[in-house]
């Protein structure tokens, strides 16, 4: 490895995975560390600890994928749902506390510049990316590019007046509030009983994912009609454990809430597993080093 | 008027308009002729016609807005809904049959360029764009461009499972099922009995309307969580005519729906009324004469 390398920081609800990213989009080194929850301090000395960690000499950039708004202009992030952390002023901060330059976007974004660089969507000029976790993200590439704006796809309203939103969201029916890690959990309690989660409803094949795959199917449907992409590619922890369990029922509602010929898009799962924020967070940083 | 000239024609299922457009949008002589029905061959002899009769001296290209898919790639119109047009090598017959360069684009993609480029989202450099009419269709600019992809924000889910969408969609809870003039009218037969439209409950100022609007806000929230546009834009005959009665509870939901600060987004109605496919068909012909 030499040449370009980089520092890729997948910001999680849980979880800050750290890694050496070459210019091929490899993964080397990574650290994991729980994300610290108690305070915006803490989370962002966390996240320069993390990169610290990993630094090896000749690294040119750092990229960070974050669940949160990000303002590109000023390098602000906005409100985060899921993790202590609002209107910070994220990149000239860490410019200044690492001492190399600094690329941020949102945690979806990146995972799904990951997808369509190296991953599954590579090639591909068009694709929409959900990624179903702890809330739920996406990202839209157009034109083979990443759309870099707004992109919240896991709210787009799915069943209105439905269930309450996740975090600070005051919205109701929201696709995060259907289809992330969290709903399934719930979903896991009612099928299951108290403790079980959406891991044991993976683990059992139980059919009370093919919900989740409805809900989802009517998110992909509504994002398809705008879009009309190559190719729908589903990652997420929880999406990437339960795709496939997902899809039969994601699928038919997909045929049917898509506009002809829409309906029979390539609906995949992520290929870069819980590695493609870490691998999109580096290519950000690559896009800065180049 | 000198210089760059063009020809906009705005194909609709009643009507043809087709006038002379100058390079700052202005509508000079125009004429209207219903929509021939009878077939393909008599539809496209009356364009050809329309032309005809408003061409003068000068004119450099002619726009079409068509209520069909488009395949920008070959010019070629998909599926139309009312109109007997389908799979025309559109573009290359025009082009033949005029002599002159010819665009064309989907009725809502052509209204809301007509919108942000002279209209109510002028200098916009992000506008979202919804036409309630007898469907409802819609348009996006991003990146001070108007997205030209498929872009059918009528068949955004709203509703899950909700009631069936319009004409062959064969979707439930689309927006163009809740908030189109038809589903107006049946809410109108609803409220005041057999034989009531849309036009009643608008002039009646009917509290019925703010289910219209509460609907819609939903689908305004969906697509400003996606775009974050500057200003969101609502036209159409119906969505023009309903405008003021249906923004109150727009507004509402839109505030709980969009996350944070997007949803004190401004929310206007269109201002070029029943020019607006005619301005917007002279505009995509002024980019091909530019």
């Amino acid at each position: 490895m030499d040449g370009n390398r980089v520092i890729g920081v997948d910001l999680g609800g849980t979880k800050i995975l750290a890694g050496v990213i070459d210019a091929e989009g490899h993964v080397h080194e990574t650290v994991e560390h729980p994300t610290p929850m108690e305070s915006e301090e803490a989370l962002l000395a966390g996240l320069v600890a993390a990169v610290a960690e990993v630094r090896v000499e000749g690294v040119r950039a750092v990229g960070f994928g974050i669940p949160s708004q990000i303002d590109q202009r000023t390098g602000t992030t906005g409100r985060s749902v899921n993790i202590p952390l609002a209107n910070v002023a994220f990149r000239s901060f860490m410019e200044e506390r690492i001492g190399l330059p600094v690329a941020i976007d949102n945690d979806a974004n990146v995972a799904a510049l990951a997808e369509s660089g190296v991953g599954a969507g590579h090639g591909a000029k068009s694709m929409v990316m959900l990624t179903l976790g702890t809330g739920v993200g996406g990202g839209i590439v157009i034109d083979g590019r990443l759309y870099r704006g707004w992109a919240e796809l896991g709210h787009i309203v799915v069943d209105e007046d439905g269930p309450p939103c996740q975090g600070n969201c005051t919205g109701r029916g929201h696709l995060e509030a259907l289809c992330s890690g969290i709903a399934a959990d719930a979903l896991a309690v009612e099928a299951l009983g108290p403790g079980a989660t959406a891991h044991d409803l993976v683990e059992k094949r139980h059919e009370a994912l093919a919900i989740v795959g409805h809900h989802l199917g009517n998110g992909i449907g509504t994002l398809v009609n705008i879009f009309n992409p190559e190719l729908v590619v589903i990652g997420g922890g929880f999406g990437t454990a339960a795709f496939e369990l997902l899809l039969p029922s994601a699928r038919e509602i997909v045929r049917r809430e898509a506009l002809w010929p829409a309906g029979d898009v390539p609906i995949v799962v992520a290929a870069l597993g819980n590695d493609a924020g870490l691998i999109g967070a580096g290519l950000l940083a690559l896009e800065l080093a180049a």
